[in-house]
């Protein structure tokens, strides 16, 4: 009998053991892979690895490598005046392009150049010579094609509140010059200083999103800030948010308004706007609106010299300074109180100028399909302003409109820059004396047709699509410099994308991976619905570095994944989580807040009876896993190459538990047969 | 003629179509799956999501869930006293493990606290008031059932340090006790405020190694600070830096030092080494260390009582003021100048005092597997910090060496704190005036004793093994204490760990794939170095969120990897790159500037002649990749589940191009033939 029972027994597991190894076969053939753990790589290295992707990720000197000494020097004069690379191939076809290229923009910037000195809170010619001298020194060491360079509305403005909130314009006008020199000679400290220690990319911490919404704020604080001279309006607010304006305005709305002035402003601007819009409409006649400032200049000025508008009180330009460049070296603030305001207000602007012409260069770089280095990039725009703060120029950087009509222009190189250059040396030589009749009024509607180019309503609204956050910087920017001042909406844009950099390293994603039916792949199961979870097994993603910023919250969260997945499991009477897969393919670092973390979470699992399971550690995560014994701990066997893996692996386990409890069974059923 | 001419050709294409298909056949044959793009959510939905997870990851309200609305409340009364909760189970044998881990902390903390409040300039009292109140609070409203709280070293340090910045505690002892408690009472609310505001993730960014370098460099401060005491000073620098102090030292050597202190000091060091030693030693003889102070204390006294080696120029205590806590709110600065310097010296002694309190409760919460709310905690803390403030107290928080002996001697609830608690309470109002000749030597030696234990070695080599970074971090932060204050040491650690966040977040990886043998899977080659690439397709993995702060990298990153790989395809005579497959798997978001980056990309290598295919974007990638018509001009097809999936999708194209070539030729065949 007892023979008969226990070949019954036999027969009884042969058939549980067929069950579950016919399983365990077809599942063990795969080839299981090994996690790879490169050589350890020396540390000083990895070190010099680390800071030449930070620092010089570009690989700068490059071309330098396995070179003459003498060629090595060439190289290097050419890397810091690339005019002497570039210029070797010059010819007439491409001089061509860049004389009309140049002569346009001459004819752009001029108008735009004595507007702008106005926001500076500066005299018209400050304007012109800040696009006499900078131009040439650019072109000498900038290796953009087709920027063009010269003061702008935005930095204008800029350091204009900027400064008056130091010094009044109006009561201490040499004093004000000369902190705004010395604030432009810091300017071009601050950008050859980012540029020569590779620190360009603190630049990209100004994100798209704020910059959009920066611009478009400026935009309209600058169009806001014409109205005085749209208006003929004498006494005026200080201040730049659009609630002062506003009351400065409407409070002189009986008496203070010049109907001469607005009747002369509103029939150019009319023009402007109109000129723009055929250039908009079609790309042949970008030259249409190029020309037309220019145009309305020499007609409104013409109009008030014969009309003697001036005495019905439509304000003019008066007085501009004949002769090029003064030196202004002498005038810097290199000790006192002002040195340190001048650097204060420096860095700011120098900041924003770089971002200004960074932008510029990039696009129009990649257009082009030629690359640009930021860093010396920067250095040449540096140098620029530092030459410029001594030869009396206030600070320039590349323009969003110049540029485009420089482009548009056929422009083939920075050449272009020196035929604009040349021109407003000219100017500056022979005509000043003719703008003395020109209305204020016309330079008001030039600015104001000008910057509402900054307004880009289509990125504003493709942010709001993409990104809320996103939308949120712009629009903190945006409403910050309207409705409060230039510096609180450059902080609020600033502060908005820090934040959403903490939040992404605080908070990093985490999500359950199932597998996709018919493949062996394992994906994001609110992404693919169709992807099902393996019974008794957790699989977790974890998306991010493993910080100590993140640590506690990454291991708090996949507890609770585990929570919540084994409450349901209990409600649907499934088999219990014993294996917990954490797959950790896009964990790119990991450190040693991060690996107390992983002990943390092993031994919480242990306490649960789950077994933890590694999947795709990166190889300087399974590095430091090693390092730090933590492979030891969970068993070098519990890591896999892939999610599939582990989970062909785990499931026979799962399946060996099923034959315990079958075996405990058979003996029962043994045990009452006996 | 022509036919047969035809025939052969035929012939001859078939030959060629037939390798090519059934190259064709067999990788078209496995399922290729589309990327999921799941239903897009209700924007008010996924903010909210977000602003979950950001604020409440840990979801404190889950249990207030479908309860009635009786039940609410007393559930709400329980999350604020946790007491009410935990305290309805209480029973003997918890009391009994309680009393004696009370008693244990009691012996411990007298001695100390006494001590401490010296390091914080205060009169002994006050730290024996601190060891009072804030413990019975925080029983009341903790949550973490190991902690010990009272005065620490590290925070009297601080606080002591930071104080006499303002005021000097000799001259005005009135006003420096009032300006700590304005900190004291500015740290609990800064506390709270995180806590209610659920903002404790701040604290996460003082990492792990930033705080074990600060410790170790607070305790060697700590340690010469007592240099005084112990070899009898009079007159001691205020500064706390290594060169000051030991000039001090050095500079009384001859006629400072008394041999009587140093001798009572020497000894009773020596007893508590030795004492640490052996409760280090044997994990049963944990006592014989926490009341080896307390025995220090009551022989020492004794000793001096009966030799009046007070006489000698042993320095002692003199006096204690006997009775509990005096209350102190009409001695907090609500108003005038010391209000903000209270509120600036409590948000910095508030946050440090978190961070270790936060600290100790997390690890014996993961000993003993319960979990522990962070930023209820904070809301505890905070409380019994504000009503210190107005009971006479100074910061109080978790101490890590009484929290171990607290643990060790078997507490099993917060009752210890309020055991401990009361010993204070009596001590205060009966045996005070006994500490009348404890010379301040022993009080010195035991802070020594102390505060050794705060140096650690091994987290310190386990840091060098794990992250070379973490290690900078750590040493500038312990240098920084040493050599400079313990205010710059602190900057100099968070902003060490802010920088290397930057880092991450400014130069992410990126990864050459290749297809590892046997499988169908695709990893760095630098970490499996069996892997082998494509011929004719480069696949880069990005590994990282693509930002504003790291897009322009990536995209230059990865032009750069195909410059690379194109000269290296040149020089082996390899077919020419044609397709790049970006792996996204680790993309966890992507945001405006991403985009811009990714079109630009685009461009670069449509110019190139190399076709972008993108492989497992994730949800929130696609979503937005979509919204921005990204995807509509790369062409929906060209983006994968899989770089195998793609892969084998490109790698056909690869072929029909070979077809296309052989075409050529046998055209030409049959041109010559004809």
């Amino acid at each position: 009998m007892g023979r008969s029972t226990d070949e019954q027994l036999e027969a009884k597991e042969m058939d549980i053991r067929s069950l579950s190894s016919s399983h365990r076969q077809t599942q063990n053939t795969p080839y299981i892979h090994k996690v790879g753990l490169a050589p350890k790589q020396n540390l000083l290295k990895e070190f010099t690895a680390t800071v030449k992707e930070t620092f010089f990720a570009d690989d700068p000197l490059r071309h330098f490598k396995d070179q003459p000494k003498s060629r090595k020097f060439i190289l290097g004069i050419q890397a810091i005046f690339p005019i002497l690379d570039w210029g070797r191939s010059y010819n007439l076809s491409k001089f061509k392009g860049d004389l009309i290229a140049g002569l346009t923009i001459a004819s752009l910037c001029i108008p735009q150049d004595i507007g702008y000195a106005n926001l500076a809170n500066l005299d018209p010619q400050y304007g012109l010579y800040s696009s006499f001298v900078p131009p040439l020194i650019y072109a000498f060491m900038g290796s953009s094609r087709d920027i063009a360079i010269g003061p702008v509305a935005v930095v204008s403005l800029l350091l204009g509140t900027l400064l008056q909130n130091e010094i009044d314009p109006k009561k201490n006008p040499v004093e004000y010059r000369r902190l705004a020199f010395t604030a432009t000679f810091f300017a071009g400290i601050t950008q050859a200083t980012l540029g020569f220690f590779r620190l360009g990319f603190l630049i990209d911490f100004l994100s798209h999103a704020a910059v959009v919404g920066f611009m478009a704020g400026a935009a309209i604080t600058i169009a806001l800030q014409q109205l005085k001279g749209f208006l003929g309006i004498t006494t005026f607010t200080k201040k730049t948010d659009i609630v002062s304006v506003m009351h400065s305005v409407f409070s002189t709305a009986h008496h203070g308004w010049n109907w001469q002035t607005i009747v002369i402003g509103a029939a150019f601007l009319s023009f402007l706007l109109f000129a723009k819009y055929i250039g908009k409409k079609n790309k042949k006649f970008f030259w249409v609106p190029a020309i037309a400032p220019l145009i309305s200049v020499v007609l409104s000025t013409f109009f008030v010299y014969i009309t003697h508008a001036e005495r019905k009180g439509v304000a003019i330009v008066r007085h501009i300074h004949k002769g090029i460049n003064p030196p202004s070296v002498n005038q810097i603030y290199f000790s006192g109180d002002y040195l340190l305001k001048g650097f204060r207000i420096g860095i700011v602007a120098g900041m924003i100028a770089l971002t200004e012409a960074i932008a510029i260069g990039r696009t129009f770089a990649s257009m082009k399909d030629y690359q640009l280095d930021g860093n010396k990039e920067m250095v040449a725009l540096g140098a620029m302003n530092i030459v410029g703060s001594m030869t009396s120029c206030y600070v320039a950087t590349g323009s969003f409109s110049r540029s485009a009509v420089n482009y548009m222009a056929g422009c083939r190189t920075a050449v272009s820059n020196i035929v604009m250059s040349c021109v407003v040396f000219l100017t500056l030589e022979f005509i000043t004396p003719l703008f003395k009749y020109t209305p204020n009024a016309i330079l008001a509607a030039i600015i104001i047709s000008a910057v509402i180019g900054l307004i880009d309503f289509e990125a504003a609204i493709l942010i709001w699509k993409i990104d809320k956050f996103d939308f949120v910087a712009c629009m903190g920017a945006f409403f910050g410099v309207t409705f409060v001042s230039v510096e609180i909406g450059l902080l609020i844009a600033v502060s908005i994308s820090f934040a959403k950099l903490l939040v992404q390293v605080t908070r990093p994603h985490t999500t359950i991976l199932g597998k996709i039916p018919r493949t062996s792949v394992y994906r994001n199961i609110q992404q693919y619905p169709e992807a099902t979870k393996v019974p008794g097994i957790l699989i977790v993603r974890v998306d991010s570095a493993i910080y100590f910023s993140n640590s506690n919250y990454i291991k708090e969260r996949i507890l609770r994944w585990l929570t919540d997945e084994e409450e349901q499991v209990k409600a649907a009477y499934l088999p219990r989580i014993q294996f917990f897969i954490v797959e950790m393919s896009s964990v790119t670092d990991i450190d040693t807040s991060g690996i107390h973390a992983l002990k943390e979470l092993y031994i919480s699992l242990q306490k649960r009876d789950v077994k933890l399971v590694l999947a795709n550690p990166g190889q300087v995560v399974i590095e430091k896993l090693h390092a730090s014994n933590f492979t030891n701990l969970i068993g070098e066997d519990n890591i896999f190459l892939t999610v599939a893996d582990a989970v062909l692996t785990c499931s026979p386990k799962l399946v060996e538990e099923l034959d315990v409890c079958l075996e405990k069974e058979t003996e029962k059923l043994t045990g009452i047969k006996i």
